[in-house]
């Protein structure tokens, strides 16, 4: 958990503020079969996203959220309570991996860990932040896994 | 490039019918300034995602799409024209990368390659394929590379 005496009560982390083992848990969203449905429709129109009963006889037997869905609502999570880094999150890449599917009526948050910080050596006003998130749902069930590297920016009175 | 005699017609690819090197184009879609301010309102509200003028002064020197938009059209791209697997695209992880993001008028498409295929000891019905997809704008920049696991099941006449 993170505390205002961290970062000077600003709120928001800088690379200096972060540490290895630091950790941050978000808010919690509750994920409904309309929110899967609209997902599906617009970005992932498969049957076992969008229809109960063509859903029963997929390999989820039973409606599941797209992966990109449960991506994109634990990116809400982090940006609105979960990862509060100076200059937004800026991921330039990870490893994603879903080990179940998020069902309508799940209740999602993020917990995160920093596993690395590496200062950059060619841009001496950032660094590099490996973030490691899990997306659990009410039971304590990971839906999720994402390493990422996210650009950090020092603070601006240390440079 | 697949073509109807590799799969019986059907459209649609079991894991026999995919090879090592199998090569797949999607069709284009074009992103524009609503699409990208109306993904990041629901799930990265961002300044950078959002306006035009805070994003100059950001990392990202103008408006961008969130990475997970990016990913989410990519998903439409091979659900709707990339990547026509029987059983549908069901990915269990993989490795995602942003080189660079995806800006308003952008035309993107997806080119898919198999890299790898290895039927399963446990499942005698399925087997599991990695494939790489890099999203690309209409310049020819690459704005995603995704390479991914995706469950593929065998043809029922072989079983």
């Amino acid at each position: 958990m993170t505390n205002s005496k961290e970062n000077g009560g600003s709120g928001r982390l800088y690379l200096e503020d972060l540490h290895i083992g630091h950790r941050f848990t978000s808010g919690s969203h509750t994920v409904d079969e309309a929110q899967i449905k609209a997902f599906a429709n617009q970005f992932d129109p498969q049957p076992f996203h969008l229809d109960d009963e063509a859903a029963r006889d997929s390999l989820f037997e039973g409606l599941a959220a797209s992966g990109w869905h449960t991506a994109a609502i634990t990116m809400r999570l982090q940006v609105e309570s979960g990862l509060p880094i100076a200059g937004g999150i800026i991921g330039a890449g990870g490893e994603i991996n879903w080990p179940r599917p998020t069902r309508p009526g799940d209740v999602l948050h993020a917990e995160s860990e920093v596993l690395e910080i590496v200062p950059s050596r060619s841009r001496p006003d950032r660094g590099m932040v490996t973030v490691r998130t899990e997306t659990l749902n009410e039971r304590g069930e990971v839906v999720q896994t994402l390493t990422v590297k996210i650009v950090v920016p020092r603070r601006p009175d240390m440079l």
